[in-house]
């Protein structure tokens, strides 16, 4: 029966800071790279062979998927990079610590941008240090200048749909590499959770959230690897 | 215009112990992984920005790629795997040291088992450890007995030609992270080097060789990056 696998990337250094990530590209800390490893042992010891794998275009969730699929023994498997599957765009507070953010904007405003559904956070400013309109990976698609987890889904779900739902309706064990935010898209999506629900729920870092699947792709088990 | 990278992985663990490696899945040396981060950033210093990349279904061949695309700020470049571009299957020698078998066999022997253009091996035996018929990255394919370079050129050129030509024709840079001899079938072909030319070119581990490429695909200039 069909299997996916959900990973968040392991620490990274702004995790490690408590800055706003979103789209800049920050890699993994040590520990990020340690948890990668063990999540890539962790499946191989609970007998779970990913046939394929897809990840964002953000480093600390292509590395994290390389260092888990190498721990497996399946670096040889496919692997998709896309940018539908890239962390919700924070914006402006790209970069800003959390603590500082909430002494200038105050803590109930950063609560309504970090978890609130459909209220995006202030827009990248042009010419910012933190805007990747530029970047060649991002040739070609409208960086966004912020987005809400509402956006987020709005891009990761059709994405999903079209690109991975096939390789599970095939049979296929499928993993994901990707983010917080892209993964609570996914999460809300299988689970079928409220907008009030996905909100609040916490994907820790680096640690392998498997689903089981019916031939029909409806959910028959939700558990983390411990 | 196209540019083509070819680079052999790294050190591996059996390079090291001079044994015949072939299919066996053998991982990089810490060496071998610090001539895969060099190739990266002389890539990158040399301002040769990789759209996209190739490798084989080998651990050591992907392992290097992975670790030259960080190096140069690029794991996000497509990468696609094939196991047409893997290393020559050296049958019955895979897992002999090269000394042990100049002594049981000859050095003639193993001279011309190494330096021939299209004399194979003897044939892998069913059942030997080495055998890799039932490894799953090889389902659905049929994994030759023993490779002559002749043998392993038939099955490189014809995945070059329909799957990497065709981005470099469309003027892409292109890197492929592969292995002495299924280099050595693209040395031949763009070079246009003799058969007793092509068997004594030896390709350096984790060295960038530089092709550039006219619009047509015609060789300019070939170098490999110091």
């Amino acid at each position: 029966m069909p299997t996916l696998v959900l990973l968040r990337h392991g620490q990274s250094a702004w995790n490690l800071e408590n800055r706003f990530t979103g789209w800049w590209d920050v890699n993994l800390t040590d520990q990020g790279v340690a948890e990668a490893i063990a999540a890539g042992r962790a499946l191989q010891a609970a007998g779970i062979a990913v046939d394929e794998a897809f990840a964002s275009v953000q480093t600390r969730a292509i590395r994290t998927l390389n260092l888990t699929l190498e721990a497996m023994g399946r670096l040889w498997v496919p692997v998709t990079k896309d940018w539908h599957l890239n962390e919700r765009h924070y914006g402006g507070l790209t970069g800003l610590n959390k603590a500082e953010t909430e002494q200038k904007h105050g803590a109930d405003q950063v609560k309504i941008w970090r978890r609130s559904f459909d209220v995006p956070p202030p827009p990248m400013e042009k010419g910012s240090e933190y805007d990747l309109s530029g970047d060649p990976r991002y040739a070609g698609i409208d960086v966004p200048l912020a987005e809400s987890l509402k956006d987020t889904i709005a891009r990761v779900l059709p994405y999903y749909e079209a690109a991975i739902e096939p390789r599970l309706a095939a049979g296929k064990t499928v993993i994901i590499a990707a983010h917080g935010n892209s993964l609570r898209a996914l999460v809300k999506h299988l689970s079928g959770l409220s907008d009030a629900e996905i909100v609040s729920e916490e994907i820790p870092t680096g640690k392998p959230m498997v689903y089981q699947l019916s031939g029909t792709l409806s959910v028959q088990s939700r558990a983390y690897l411990s």
